[in-house]
């Protein structure tokens, strides 16, 4: 999804205020990534590495009222468990925050999809909030995450010159194809890319090929060359120029 | 607040769904408390309790819209971290969520001030997610806590008979007065309870003292009986049976 003016600008600010959190340890562990890249990464006493992300999904934003709940819930879940896979982490609980409108009368099925797919990503769903209001159906899933032992986690911060760039699938087209309500989160790619040693940085690309590369190139200081004739573009997607700027693609970089 | 005719039905549903979540364990640890308390609980492979408690905070539902933006933060991270008060535990973590209306000019002090309010109840504010919405302002503040090492969480189901029942504070007229903005999460309250190995149970009372009292009754299988001339109600409340339905008092029981 396309960032409204002035999200940019917002997303740099809390990036600023939260530098100071790297390496902040008490009795919950140590802060090893604050804000800014795909999960919060926190060493924990016993020594093992939580990932906890939080993702949205806003009615008429990411979804059309007339969407299956199913499938919506589906997107609400795979999102966060996306953002697991790009630090090569495996999710293993979940809980779910909605806000319903008044009257919204298939809640028992949309929490129970909820339940089906965060259990089918291997993150159970142990809790979370319902309330109601005015506004669109807003689901908000927080996912948290394990890296294998003695992985560290992909951020966005380690591409260094000379590195190759890949892409876990085809890019574009995504809302016209009903793609982005299907997607498969890249896991298990994920975790053999941060097991091999040799993938030093990641990204989901679910703002756009465009604007998150940039961040990784931001993140890690160096500049990204993309040969605009090797990318995989979707036929859905009319061509790279779109492809790079749709978003919701979810694969990995 | 009070519950939308459906909410307690569907938060019926989903405790019968979760039951089969109680002692489920993998690589995350064990599942101790699933969906159906003031937070979910996990034995984490080091042997730690984690509490994780997820709530929303809606504009024109929680807050109005001429709420200082500084106050909204607040209830909205106070609500999370009561519940982690609610079970006996210190805060630890947190990540914020936001929908904000398109054109909302006060992004960095909401996220500035979410920040202070979090670091302030001791629990660093390490991620989140930005969205954009047609909706009133949705803020949903994920929480984690800890337990003093060898005590057990404070249940709803803990209670016995013959056990008392004891408030940490006032009810009643939250709204009028605007405690609701200020009150003060009971960690001190809630960390005492649980450490005295006198607590039985605790629930904060977030939905009214008759709707909570009710769910500590159900989840413990026991009656309670309050005697209404003792409650400390409030004066800005019209009396002990407003007191008992308002909500919004966050004390705990």
């Amino acid at each position: 999804m396309k960032q409204t003016p002035g999200e940019a600008e917002l997303l740099e600010h809390i990036y600023e205020w939260s530098a100071g959190l790297h390496g902040l340890s008490g009795t919950f562990g140590e802060v090893v990534v604050g804000p800014g890249d795909d999960c919060a990464v926190i060493r924990e006493p016993g020594g093992g590495l939580l990932l906890i992300g939080v993702d949205q999904l806003v009615e008429g934003r990411h979804f059309d009222p007339e969407t299956p709940i199913d499938l919506a819930a589906r997107k609400a879940v795979a999102r966060a468990v996306s953002d697991i896979a790009a630090m090569g982490g495996r999710p293993c609980w979940a809980l779910a925050a909605g806000v319903l409108s008044h009257g919204f009368d298939r809640s028992d099925a949309l929490f129970d999809a909820m339940a089906a797919w965060a259990g089918h990503w291997g993150c159970p769903l142990i809790g979370g909030d319902i309330a109601f209001g005015p506004g669109p159906l807003t689901l908000s899933v927080t996912v948290a995450g394990r890296m294998n032992p003695g992985t560290p986690p992909l951020l966005r911060s380690g591409a260094r010159p000379g590195d190759e760039l890949w892409l876990t699938g085809q890019i574009g087209g995504s809302m016209a194809s009903g793609w982005h309500l299907l997607f498969e989160p890249r896991l298990d790619a994920g975790v053999a890319a941060a097991d091999s040693g040799q993938v030093r940085a990641a990204i989901d690309i679910s703002d756009g090929l465009g604007r998150d590369a940039d961040r990784v190139g931001r993140a890690s200081g160096v500049r990204l060359e993309i040969d605009a004739t090797k990318l995989p573009v979707s036929h859905h997607s009319r061509g790279w120029h779109d492809a790079c700027r749709e978003g919701e693609d979810y694969e990995l970089l």
